[in-house]
């Protein structure tokens, strides 16, 4: 017996269609997925959330814990007795308090002036315990620092629309990608996947498409990408209606090695078929010069009325 | 001369039957597998230890490296003479032990108060030591610290059983598995290899199962994987009593690229004949929302009759 | 119907004919596309640049990031009050800002030797935030330091020239690549791509070349890449002349897993058609010792007259 | 026109004959070529020598940089003057030379105890260059430290000989191998390179052997690898003489990804003609036990008369 392979459950990417407006990938590559019914801590990952959270939020985050541990070892030197500490000289609580704080902030980065100075054995325990504390915080602090800082994050650029282009004698359908960066990408990878609605039913098919080409050994500059709309393409004698109707989405995903990290990066990105442009081709920008050619980066997007 | 590829003395993993109750492969992902005839220190990798030991041993670890390196080096300083070093006013030997020790403290995390510093070429020379060694073992530690934090772990979930359900017009044999954290993993690859017990033999078989997907470009959700029970299936014609019998087992294993961690994770699960159930199918848990599709993560395990 | 394979827009290499001497990739591996269209903070990536940099202008960098810093604490310092720090005696304004100067450096890089030390709220407060600013920048300037340090480099030292020499009763085109260092390459494959010039056209086409061998398992001496001009290769019938005329590039990648790296490294070059030697042949520069064979790194472009 | 695909000059392996006591591939791993022709700063990588070093040499190392560095710091402290550094009461110049030291000592580690400190520009500008100097240079040594501790090795075990045995009606070589640690090797490929003396010649050949499995999902246990001997293998007919006489050699490499290490790992080693056992076969040491199986690692080379 003979059975043609298929998904299952359509990849769990919502088998029942929905409203013509929503996209299951988002052109900034996250998912249309909520996760429920798992509590808060066991859903995030906490390494992951620091590597993802904003710089602003990472650095706040960063501050307002140093600020929070000193307040707390300030108490505790506080609650020892500041007259275990030397060179304490504030006359009122607060004032010695605070150079309790300051005391634990020099003891914690491992600053160590020693105007102040524990001279008790619980003060002295205290003070040994938070500047190994220190340097263990501060380790995974600017671990994580530098982890964010040389993440390789995604840097390819997709043109907004896609085109149903002419190619080759049949039609093709179109996107192209470029790398703005000056690092290189190599052995870039593409995938697309089509997703439409059944004939006459609410869930959707999945259909990988064909590539005139689906990797480049380097990506200098820029990259069309082609499926060619032949017999054996899911999108063989469909038209722009048809495929708004059947709300079609091309999700792109991009796998490349990124020589400056010495990293394989990814990317996603996808088109729903309102984003095509039909009849239209991209105007080839690349200009020869002197010494080589050069690209204008700001005109991915150009296309023009395809003859 | 043809011959039929087959595992010879079959991968190691028990050839010989064991009673139905044994697995080799862990729920965890750990294989039953004893290695003796080796003394510990050379089948101990410490890095491995360090990076696989609770968070609890390893903090306690740390934390007792760092008291008895600081006694030791007490020991050192109270041999020389505390009268080498400043500060020092204890009365009694226990004190001037104690201030010695919180002086070690001072110099291997760099602290370096002051209050208390040496004054001769031995006490100094020990001290510039053990700066040194405080800089280096630190670096050990907090490495091994961060590298723990930001280890990728197997973040799949596998549904506690797998099922016997209609699937084409046949049957197949089903699990599924979702990642229930917020992260992407990518081009996530799955292998089921099956393992039977000969027929009137204590010998054990492999097999690797044909799967209707055994990749998909991304998980943002569930995925069910599927191996179809059709002729050329080891499964074919076998009864669940037979899979018993024959003391079956599933051994799972997926990898994929994480992308928060910019890593290839491999994770492993498996089922026994006594973990299937016939005649039941997994209920579709995804549910369409206003804004995208939605996903309980807490019923993965759910089944019902299949019609 | 059926088409066949072909690059689309020239994998944006410069579709339109260059002149003669210009080289799409340069002997270092670098391209010769210039990006514009972008203001320059969105081309660089900050680590990218700070990785790719000369040492000298690394150094240079973090040395004046190190005195710029320093003096914009001094003039904090010096704003809030030098009176707010023990130990300041200069009885200049300069000298006291001096002391400022080197009181920032003690706290920035958490030295803190104590003979001057902040005494009041503003200046501890300042003092405390510079340490925690030092301990963070300088994670990233040592990160960036080793992360330079620990970049594996293209490592692999191709022949200056190729040759058409005679191979297995036909001729081939060949060049040689070595790893002049002790480390080992594994599993090195090669990728050679020709372009040329179309017929009475100022366009280019791309052929990928098929090798004699695109792959080796390990490294260890020298390795002569040979594309065998057969029926099926784009090279049949050309000769020297026609080869020049059409501008003919040949573009090597190489993709290797580095040992001492533990990662992947690629190499790229390439050669023009005036860097063929036709006729020739590399000389055999292996030597049989006592203990196992010998290689002149040196020899590596060594060529003879074909017979 | 065909030709059959062959390595042109032999991998750089010796295509002349060695004579018979050498081999290719030393069981370490290494590779008996020796390169020459350019000095030896460039021939070397830093950072591959300094991971690849004995730890007993590195750590000297590190230690004697320390000191030279420290000795050359204080040689500069002296040539300013110890009268800039506050607390130098040693009597002779000696006495004051190694106050210098070690004030030298705690400021490159940024220890700081501050009973000797800068009181004038030139000191305090040498201490604020030193402490910078020690922050960068103690990161490259507590770097590679580090990276020297969580490299992956090697961890696979070799049979000290291979065999001719039975295997499936024909006869088989075969080897086998074994992770002797705890942690888990996953998807372990390996591949088998035969060199060979051609007949009445002085040169090699070289073959890559076909085997009954090149890879396994995971190795918990044993593998024995086999390369049936059937007609298309190039030992087809050989005897163990005449492997002798062609003074054969058995190149083996294996690649894995190490779970605990997160890494790709490679292992490489060889059995000469003269490491192999005619009739043996490998004893079963898989032992049953109650709760999974057990494995005497020690029992890996053993081997019994095959019947």
């Amino acid at each position: 017996m003979v059975y043609k392979k298929q998904h299952y459950e359509d990849l769990g990417l919502g088998a029942k269609a929905s409203s013509g407006r929503i996209r299951s990938l988002n052109k900034d590559g996250s998912f249309n997925v909520k996760k429920k019914g798992l509590p808060l801590f066991q859903r995030i990952h906490f390494y992951h959330a620091l590597v993802s959270m904003s710089w602003f939020h990472f650095l706040l985050l960063i501050l307002s814990a140093y600020l929070v541990v000193n307040l707390l070892f300030a108490c505790l030197y506080f609650w020892i007795g500041v007259e275990n500490l030397t060179g304490i000289d504030g006359s009122t609580d607060l004032d010695k308090y605070m150079e309790a704080f300051f005391f634990s902030s020099q003891t914690i980065t491992t600053l160590g002036y020693g105007r102040t100075a524990p001279i008790s054995f619980p003060a002295s325990t205290v003070a040994a315990v938070e500047s190994m504390i220190g340097l263990l915080a501060f380790a995974l602090a600017t671990g994580l620092l530098y982890g964010r800082f040389s993440k390789p994050s995604a840097k390819i650029r997709y043109s907004n629309s896609a085109v149903m282009a002419p190619y080759q004698g049949i039609s093709g359908f179109m996107f192209r990608v470029l790398n703005p960066y000056s690092n290189q990408l190599l052995e870039v990878e593409v995938t697309v996947t089509l997703s439409m609605r059944k004939k006459d039913s609410d869930l959707r098919d999945f259909h990988q498409l064909d590539l005139e080409r689906n990797k480049v050994v380097f990506l200098p500059s820029i990259w069309t990408v082609v499926h060619p709309i032949n017999e054996t393409s899911p999108l063989y004698n469909l038209t722009e209606e048809s495929l708004l109707e059947k709300e079609a989405e091309f999700i792109v995903m991009m796998r490349a090695f990124d020589e400056s990290f010495s990293q394989t990066v990814y990317s996603r990105s996808s088109y729903k078929a309102s984003e095509i442009k039909w009849g239209y081709k991209f105007t080839y920008i690349i200009e020869q010069e002197e010494e080589g050619i050069s690209l204008d980066v700001s005109r991915i997007d150009e296309t023009e009325k395809a003859r």
